[in-house]
């Protein structure tokens, strides 16, 4: 996964090259307002004095980590603030990886790419692992999987791409698995926020020493660009985890730990409900004119994405090349996540376009199917 | 080096829990202003749509790029915009480390000690080759360390803790020395805009492809905390560093990448030589004391510290806490430092009380002279 390729900026930039209105479903940017208290929060801060512009505690600002901490129900030492969530699943994947415990990472496919990425940076081996048909996790398959060569299983829940849900039984067999293999499991929890299933539950309810928890704000508080995240790290590892994240960063960006310290704890439930609310309408609206257009796809349960599959038009680059082109909608290939959904194409519902979207996709491929036909 | 100890947060917090007014001079935190247009910028900010509260490109945004590419006479393609000074040094370090051309790193004593700690991290070995007395580059010591093993020589001009300003000739005999044996050089210029000498000029001057030169705006627009650094590397290495960084942080922070893009744009010479000026003249206060007590020092060319050496009275942590308590000010212990000035102790100058300082530390260590003399 080399930078002059990462494939979500390729295609974004095909979209925005194209001669024509396209719809842009390509990546995760949230197209909704971030809380006002964290506007509020950034403007206060330029008027903060100098002595607030310097170093923050390499590990965050105590007011983010303690209300991290609380939130999450652990001990404030065992939280590490990091540059997004990113920088957060890189520092538990080089936990794992640096502990002498093999060097195989399990990856669910399809997979988010960055977890191929950073498994390659760090000299592990990736064995990508197949999940059930609707995203869910296949225990089965990861206990077949799993070897003392094992040092880290990834989960992703809710998950990009699938919008599958894990149930907290099934990540605790995953953790007993670990824990027999002697590996670490590290869930990225950072679309929990978007649970419309009413299922999700975080893994830190299981009580572990194998399990590093990740998260952020970028999409709860629809701050991408910030980099505000944290990892929830076992205590015997939050040392290690601590140096690493001090030799690669010093620490992460203090405006923006500012900033999401107090919406934290100014905003309420409601602003978090409204984005939910507003994604599972537009789930409904897409995934309606998906039905009327005889299209597969995946009902997500959480997170902000809908897989879809259209006959005979797999989910290649070239193919979504052709949609930008010829539907003006922009979507992610499947083959860029992993094997297993290569025939599907991902649509990112961050944009108020989600309905005339799935109207265009349908008027295409009605078009192309009486084309054919004729 | 590991994060329980960071030795600079174990000083800073021993003189905040003194039972008596103490003087910071630990860490280089400014206690100057910055540029007027950051707080402006940083305040406008607040009110952006929430599309540029989304993910910058992943090597900074391109104001910000364009602005140091043209500052520094490079292509802008060769920035790559990091989370501080920190990550462009991680960075650069990695690269060398990761072409297979050895895994020695040559680093001058007295050393940065996050030097030594990333060249750890990133399985290097460490080399320390010494400097001069005034800690000027000493090529030929660094010839004689210099072989097939050594991937990397890294400098910091101006340095810390000397205070040294390398000539570029000097520097330009390194990189040859470099290319002879195939490694880079890496040179961190974070104190660029803090050069008494006016003899100051940046490697990127030698037109070579083994020179990576890492900077920021921590501390010349007084920014610790914001974390806006950047390495500019030959073209070679670019590809790879970008990749790294992506994996790692995906992005800088764009609310501080946006407010230093226009404080960049806004600010003239004369913030830059007022802060130079202030600090030049601490720097005669403080040392004109110490003469007055007899001690030894070095007077610094470029940067923020003096080092000093008290009679019978070495530079370590004991000693350290020690003035602490008996002469209310906080200095580093010179062996954190390598082993070159274990007899000395680093003062920062970013504090307005460098004069009382000074003067504390006369009185105290007359009074010592006249106690044991007794």
């Amino acid at each position: 996964m080399e930078y002059e390729e990462p494939k979500f900026f390729h295609v974004m930039q095909y979209g925005a090259a194209a001669d024509r209105d396209v719809i842009d479903m390509v990546s995760g940017n949230p197209d909704w307002e971030p809380p006002g208290a964290l506007r509020e929060a950034l403007a206060a801060y330029a008027e903060f004095p100098t002595a607030e512009f310097q170093y923050p505690p390499s590990e965050g600002i105590p007011a983010l980590r303690e209300a991290i901490a609380a939130r999450r129900s652990v001990d404030d030492d065992r939280v590490v603030v990091t540059n997004g969530t990113g920088e957060a699943n890189y520092l538990g994947m080089a936990r794992a990886l640096d502990r002498d415990a093999g060097d195989e990472v399990l990856l669910m496919d399809p997979v988010y790419p960055y977890y191929l990425g950073k498994t390659a940076l760090l000299d592990g081996t990736p064995t990508l692992v197949p999940t059930e048909r609707d995203g869910d996790l296949d225990v089965a398959a990861i206990r077949e999987a799993a070897s003392t060569e094992t040092a880290l299983i990834v989960l992703n829940t809710p998950n990009n791409p699938t919008g599958a849900v894990y149930d907290l039984e099934a990540i605790r067999a995953v953790v007993e698995i670990a824990a027999s293999v002697d590996a670490l499991v590290l869930v990225d929890e950072v679309y929990d926020h978007f649970d419309f299933s009413g299922t999700f539950e975080s893994a830190l309810a299981i009580d572990s020493d194998r399990v590093v928890v990740t998260s952020g704000f970028s999409k709860s508080m629809a701050i991408t660009g910030f980099r505000v995240g944290y990892a929830v790290l076992p205590e015997p590892h939050v040392r290690a985890a601590k140096t690493r994240h001090m030799l690669v960063n010093v620490a992460g960006s203090r405006p923006a730990q500012h900033a999401v310290a107090e919406a934290l704890q100014s905003t309420d439930a409601g602003y978090y409900r409204t984005a939910r609310d507003q994604l599972a309408e537009r789930i409904d609206a897409f995934t309606g004119a998906l039905d009327a257009a005889g299209a597969e796809y995946s009902r997500p349960d959480g997170g902000f994405y809908v897989l879809a599959r259209f006959d005979g038009f797999p989910g290649t680059m070239e193919n979504v090349k052709r949609l930008i082109d010829e539907a003006g909608v922009a979507g992610m290939p499947g083959e860029t996540f992993g094997t297993a959904r290569d025939d599907w194409i991902r649509f990112a519902l961050v944009t108020p376009r989600s309905l005339e979207a799935a109207e265009r996709l349908a008027d295409y491929f009605a078009e192309t199917k009486a084309t054919a036909s004729r």
